[in-house]
């Protein structure tokens, strides 16, 4: 677990870090707005003092430690507290899992003068935001906790276009793909596609919900000048919603063109067989009537009988071709 | 980025072109109700400048300037701000892309006094409005900018039913290739079909709700009057939707006979293969039995026996196609 | 176009008919209640005359001159508008389109004396509504436009039960054809079925709505006597929404059992290609080695090899049909 | 049609038989509570003198009288009208519809001193009802008429659940079925099944808004002290809804089970098929090979070629064999 | 039927066990909250006692008894009702029914001052509530029946998280055997699943709306400080049952990848025919040419006639190969 805070109010922002959660507290103690962010939970005496130091109820507590949380937004008597999941596009490291997303949960307390953050592992998402705050670019540094709040919000729900752009590109392959037929593995990463989809529904989801709690609450968390911001935060997961949906019927159209792929080489694969046995089946009869050994077969001895047997057998096989070509089959 | 703006009242209008922000308030000016359109949005000072003369908030500067918004309308203090989509079916000039649909994306921010249109792209969409206000048609120089902005957004609308009736004429056309069998690019025509649906149905759902929204504004942007409109334009909306639903059925219902079609091309391919094999595979068998070498098979000596098994093979034949005629295969 | 009035009170009735829309009205300036029925819907002067005696607003005569219109209904300050849609099973005249049912629109302008009623077509649906009132037959006479309005919408619902039973009966046969091999025209029969369903849908749906909308209006145009046979044509509404659902899923039904039917003789047919192919491919091979010309093959030269051969043969296909009974594929 | 009266009170109860509306009503006119039983709904002057009497608005007569009625809760001045269907498991006479089930409606008029039940076929649903009010078992004596309105509707509820006792075991009897290869009629008896599912979903679906109607009225007729007793009625009817979805996907599943079956039977013909001809086809080439009668074949002349063939011959079998083996094909 | 009470309050906490209710009723006449449990469920006069002694409700009896009960939550005017179902992975007896999950049902009825529980079966769910209450472990002693409530329900609902971390192991192993062509129970094994999920969402679903029922309650059974927990177990039932869903979606993928695999054999199945077929019915027409027997043949007399054949026949079978290899069927 490590820690970190950032402070900032009109005038300055400014960074420390700590290795307690003392020390943590003690550069708390300044006016201006206060943002911790905590990397990797697990239980731990620091995450009970923190909890104390900022009156969190025990279920609250129970819920960042517990990374399989559901999305959800709750409103406490001295905080709100949020809970949302982040979505990267599989880790770099491990081939075998490249294809699997990854997901981590991420927990805000909102108090009215910190912003506190669980992070699941450690990463990088928040770099953008606490560059602002130490720039002062835009108007973070005079704005409250709910400001701040939303930025990480808005940050981590940027983040799933980044993965959809990354869905897209690999559903226009599968498109290629699907017609392919040496593509073995092609089901299995489709399936895996769907997996991916299906998990990421379920982070996104309820936070329509949630952030819909958000914008109705009326406890004073939020201010009357974050509002249009939550309400695009709302507009933003309504459109991620449906951009999964519109890649879950992509991909079922996908697994169509597959199928189809799939039923019209077995046509041909028939087709083939079925030319070539129809054609040559009735010859081979025919050469086998004139391979038997009857002591009396006329036709045997007259001298043109093969020439014309011949030329029977020609005429059928192009009566076949003909019959296939009028039926399309060729 | 270009700029136009037309101003009229009940006694006159008049059209002016601008190529400075600056100019263009000159010209706006004046009493009456302006129209600014702004065709092609592109991160700007220009858009800044607007953006200030109009007090326009800045996410909905950010809302304006990403063309991937999800259609909405949303009240400000000093505007309303509507975002929504215009479809049409494919650009002419690349034969590649012809059957994709190009969407374009258009705001409006709707003051007391002017309407400004964003354009994604140059297009003539709105001359008719032009010219009805230039002709002073209807009632458009009696009313005020809701109705103004009702037209523009009616306009976006029935253009959607030029698409629908394209769409209508492509899935007819559908209807006979799904039981061609030499139709190799069909599932692919389809899937690019039913993308567009996917992609229309995405411009049109949220709409449904962003013209309830502004319906039940009592912010008095929208003037009595002007209800009775935004009502139609609301049943338009519906209809549009269920366009949609209907063509997608449609479309599956055209899978299901390419999906018959297929399946009975196979079955025919069967049928022929296995007659064909039936009948000769035991007149071989009877050829073969005769063209054995063994020093001993007395009817090889018999005068009638190569035309007795001439009769037994012709009957097994008949019998065989007796029993498929039973069958109804034939 | 072509006029029609019928006007009654409680003491008499009596029917008029116009050419021109003035003399319409000079009949109508009478005591009691007016009926006025227009058949053939088009632009001409004669319907502005009648909206303006009406009061009727011009989006209304829009929606009625539009018979692409979606079902409805709504509350104008001097009328109610209601436009719904009539079926009827086909038109008898051409075989071709006899598949194809038609769809009417009927619009209704519903004041507190007068009901305008608008047909597409010229047509008898409503002849008995006219023999109730001139025979004074049940409440007509003594109720208002409400009542009246009612009994129109009835009829018209009344209309789509017979639709249904055309159709149930149809449904019927399609499960015997589902099971009938030769029959290729069945999926294309089945998505005309299908697209008629989808139509009916379309102009039910909307009206479970609408006529909710009837129920809730608080504008006095509705009596509190007249609610509950509107509440019963509600129920009747709901009644065919239901029968169209529960259709579709006969007919999704009936493709299973097609599929299934395809599907079993596809599985008859290789049974019939394999049980011929596995009983005399090997039996061929047989008859084959012994019509090889080796020079030393002793067993050609036993007497009793021929017998014992075909012995051998005939023990080979028994076994072969044995193991086909044991697989029960006899 | 045929009358029956059974009036109670705490103190005693007493069944009556009438010929005419006239005798009933005679009959009817002592304290507490009269339940009125009619069998057989038709037309006639009896009903009419029955609404006359009771003050039953016209349209609840025409609902009475026409059995196609969706079940339904409304509420009149004078009475609550509830119309609900009743399913028994099928005619237990003719054979031929033993599959299909019988669909009963059964009408309510509820007073507050009188309980008009309508059955469409004579029957003893309600002999249990009669039985515990002449017995004076449990509270019946002791409350209104809304208890007794609680009982009749409970009866028609439980016997769903006798009937979906049977549809489980039938549904269980088809799991095995859909795997058996000679069920020619398996198909068909799905679909009567889920027929019968559909209809049983129409009668029971609206009955869920229907109790919450009764259960949301504030006129009276319903007594706190039964309020519980229409919750639970509610539960039930609930719980009736959610086991028909489930027996829907159940008879999905089996569907399922039955076309995988389907498949796997052709892959098995189709391997059998296979495994057969590309053994014997390279063999039969073989011996034709050295069928042929060239005059200069030096091999038919050696005397060890015959059983060095058949050696290879054997080889190649195996050869097939052991890549059969391979493939899992075995 | 076997009952067993706990008594605590903060200073201490006891157990009892009694044969009689009687006995159950003189333990329970202390301070502080009681807790009486009670496994097995049959009607009996101790029921009858048991509900006479808190006042509980005959249809709360009835549905105690009854094991088929929908979960629910209900107010009764001294008491709350809650019927829940626990899940547990199959019975470790039978090896029969190990696929076939255990469903219990679990009644509670919550008074001010003591909590009874009714179990279907014995066992030891609650056990480590048993512990916690004794070891006087976290907050339970200081709370009233409301938490402990919560307890048992949040008992209950884990459980079901111990269920799907076996289904999600199931399933994992069911992706394997979907492309394992030698797996006959596999269908069946699936359906099993889908049996047991669906059965899971019969008893999941009515929870979210009971919770929900119970934290509207406004009747002081749900103290403000036990509501977090409530909402929290909402949260819980909410996340189970998206669970349920992904787990049927998961279900449908593997299906998906089974017949993908079925088809995919069937396919190589057909291609290896088609390839000996196509290669060996040509060869065997040639030699079965050169087999017949016809006085003149010429070309059984050239010297070179023989090795020219097999010449031929090997350019034949090398031009199919590569076709073959070119349509990538090899």
């Amino acid at each position: 677990m490590d820690f970190s805070l950032i402070g900032y109010d009109p005038a300055g922002a400014w960074i420390k870090s700590a290795s307690t959660v003392e020390e943590l507290l003690s550069y708390k103690n300044s006016a201006g707005i206060s943002w911790i962010n905590i990397n990797g939970v697990e239980p731990s005496p620091d995450i009970s003092r923190l909890a104390q130091a900022f009156r969190i109820h025990p279920l609250t507590v129970e819920d960042i430690l517990d990374t399989k949380q559901r999305p959800k937004a709750e409103e406490f008597d001295d905080y709100l507290f949020v809970v949302l999941k982040s979505v990267s596009p599989g880790s770099l490291e491990s081939a075998a899992d490249e294809k699997e997303f990854n997901f981590e949960q991420i927990s805000l307390v909102i108090t009215r003068d910190t912003v506190i953050s669980f992070q699941e592992k450690p990463g990088d998402y928040f770099d953008g935001i606490r560059k602002r705050i130490l720039n002062n670019a835009g108007r973070i540094r005079r704005m409250g906790t709910d400001y701040l709040a939303w930025m990480i919000m808005d940050a981590v729900v940027d983040e799933y276009f980044v993965v959809f752009d990354a869905l897209g590109a690999g559903i226009e392959e599968f498109e290629d793909r699907a017609i392919d037929q040496n593509d073995r593995d092609f089901i299995q990463d489709i399936q895996s596609i769907k997996r991916n989809l299906l998990r990421i529904r379920r982070v996104i989801w309820p936070l329509r919900e949630s952030f819909a709690v958000l914008s109705r609450l009326e406890s004073g968390f939020i201010s009357k000048e974050v509002e249009p911001f939550l309400k695009d935060l709302q507009d933003n997961i309504l459109r991620a919603g449906e951009a999964v949906e519109t890649y879950r019927e992509l991909i079922a159209g996908v697994m169509e063109v597959n199928l189809s792929a799939v039923s019209n080489r077995m046509n041909n694969i028939m087709k083939v067989l079925t030319i070539i046995s129809t054609i040559f089946i009735p010859l081979t009869f025919i050469v086998g009537v004139y391979g038997m050994n009857f002591a009396h077969m006329p036709e045997l001895q007259y001298p043109y009988a093969y020439p014309i047997t011949w030329g029977i057998m020609v005429l059928i096989a192009l009566g076949m071709l003909v019959y296939f070509k009028r039926r399309h089959w060729l």
